[in-house]
């Protein structure tokens, strides 16, 4: 039905939409060296929390295959220095450790079988990651379409489709299953700056849904919500704390405050996998700082003169304060986050 | 000290620098056709509320220059259309209206002269009202200064120096008062989408100054004011209604209720001839709507996919509630506007 993927495992490589060319051209690169998944990463040819994810545990399988031993102790360690070198690509996202963690652990409960089988599994991990964020989205979109009304004006920020994700998607997942279950209504799409994920990725996921939106620039937004045509605000996280605070792409701190001065709900979507439980509130989630030239510049035109100083945060945390519910896979999560979020903190039950 | 000028009037013709080719280019237009005036204005080679104020009358006396006739009612008669249809430029800016009204009595105030008398007069005006507006733009500057203290950060949104005026600006003119007089301090500087005129020319006008800056997307003002890194905020106005409400670039309003609920002052800066004292609220301020590829084109490349929705609405009206204080060049009016501003209705004295 949606004639794209934003990564996928076939035979010994990933496959990956190229993300930075979109919406011109849909380019699919195919990826044999670990490395070149760092450098997608970083560079943001694939991007969103969970796809970010899938696409670590896919490069630490692609990694895994490329070690040359039969010695399953140096294998082990090789392979940990890998993980080490995928998780310094993002700082932000904690999907990413999520999905080296777990392979980790992978590598770790087989270490007695043979190196050759070891790869096998997390070839197989991988794989599964993919599809379990499937499940996911789809479950978190049915828990979350409930909160789309009929009419409805929805805005959104970012990126959070099936480019963002596994498939699927999460905040626009749970737009895709209320289109899905017969409900009609419109959407606000932030553009997005510096990089425009709204205004190149988000228009083109619901384009092609079939879904109407209509794309603003950031600072329209407000006054929209003053004229009262803004009913709902839902987007995704990139890590949550455990008290609920939420880093999401820059910008959604603002579209927050915003919300709640008009008094409209603002929900987050976002996979259990998203969650830091290791971190009390939301100052302790490190924020990457990216490069001034991705907002002094547009596909290598500058936008300011030149030598101008630019400071380019590529995520905010809003406070949880600002949060009316948190649609995960296991329901809407309510404030006071803390109590909600208890039962799935790693190591209740 | 700031060798640019934003428009001029050269024996018969005007001269204007062309915004829109900023800041890769500093290319200045000769214009002796009226239209081409109107033309300017519409496509932002020329913007800013006074410098619009200022191209207008320059238009107008262009516009009389060009009539061939000595009957003097016939002038009068042509050249009325004229300034209509100048007026026609663009709906927001108010000063564009008020500076025609001006040129039209000083019309009707010499009809008993000959057509040349008259002619001469209205280019006396123009440039008149040009050198007016760098006087009224320095009082006003060194009334506001005051309000900028040693260290401050001060955020602003769009262009609001010598190139949105006559000459020295409205806002960045207060800040550049206040660095004349020792003080130092910092600018965020909002890059002002859809047109980014922070971006191109508040950050050149800055750089020429020497007055440090930093570019941010205009999603990022809200971190920064959360985490205590902008101390007053400071911006222009291209309407403001009896009651204080503000026509001003869209994004304004949404900096205006992040500053607000950050317990941050928000302060506009504009001459009185941006205040429109026939309408009682912004609910009566038209608000120009222009082209959706302004939002999804830069420089003729998409942003977005082809024929994606968007809209591209280029002000916002910003509730006087959330406003600190006006600064003119009668001082800075504080709240309740209705009273303060009062003395300067009209008819008043």
């Amino acid at each position: 039905m949606i004639p794209y993927c934003s990564i996928c495992w076939d035979v010994d490589k990933v496959k990956l939409l190229d993300q930075r060319r979109l919406p011109a051209e849909e380019l699919y690169l195919e990826i044999t060296d670990y490395h070149e998944v760092i450098d997608a990463i970083r560079t943001l040819a694939i991007r969103g929390a969970p796809a970010i994810g899938v696409a670590a545990a896919m490069g630490a399988a692609l990694g895994a295959l490329s070690l040359d031993t039969a010695d399953g102790k140096e294998f082990q360690s090789r392979f940990q220095v890998i993980c080490r070198e995928i998780a310094a690509a993002r700082p932000t996202a904690v999907n990413l450790f999520w999905a080296l963690d777990r392979v980790l652990l992978v590598a770790q409960a087989h270490k007695a079988e043979s190196v050759e089988a070891i790869k096998g599994h997390l070839v197989a991990e991988a794989q599964t990651m993919l599809k379990e964020d499937e499940t996911i989205n789809r479950r978190m979109a049915q828990a979350g379409q409930v909160l789309i009304r009929e009419g409805h004006r929805v805005l959104t920020h970012c990126n959070t489709g099936a480019l963002a994700t596994g498939a699927y998607g999460t905040a626009l997942g749970v737009l895709r299953a209320a289109w899905e279950a017969g409900k009609r209504f419109s959407v606000w799409v932030d553009e997005t700056r510096p990089l425009l994920q709204g205004a190149r990725l988000t228009t083109w996921e619901l384009g092609k849904l079939g879904i109407p939106y209509t794309l603003i620039p950031d600072g329209a937004a407000a006054t929209l919500m003053h004229q009262g045509k803004v009913d709902l605000v839902i987007l995704g996280a990139d890590r949550i704390a455990a008290n609920g605070d939420t880093a999401n792409k820059i910008g959604t701190y603002s579209v927050a405050v915003l919300a709640h001065h008009h008094g409209i709900p603002f929900y987050v979507a976002a996979p259990l996998s998203t969650f830091d439980f290791t971190i009390p509130d939301g100052n302790h989630i490190p924020v990457e700082e990216r490069a001034p030239e991705e907002v002094t510049h547009l596909w290598g035109q500058a936008v300011a003169p030149a030598g101008a100083q630019a400071l380019n945060l590529a995520f905010d945390v809003t406070p949880n304060e600002l949060i009316a519910g948190i649609i995960t896979e296991k329901g809407i999560m309510e404030p006071p986050f803390a109590s909600s979020l208890k039962p799935y903190r790693p190591g209740q039950s």
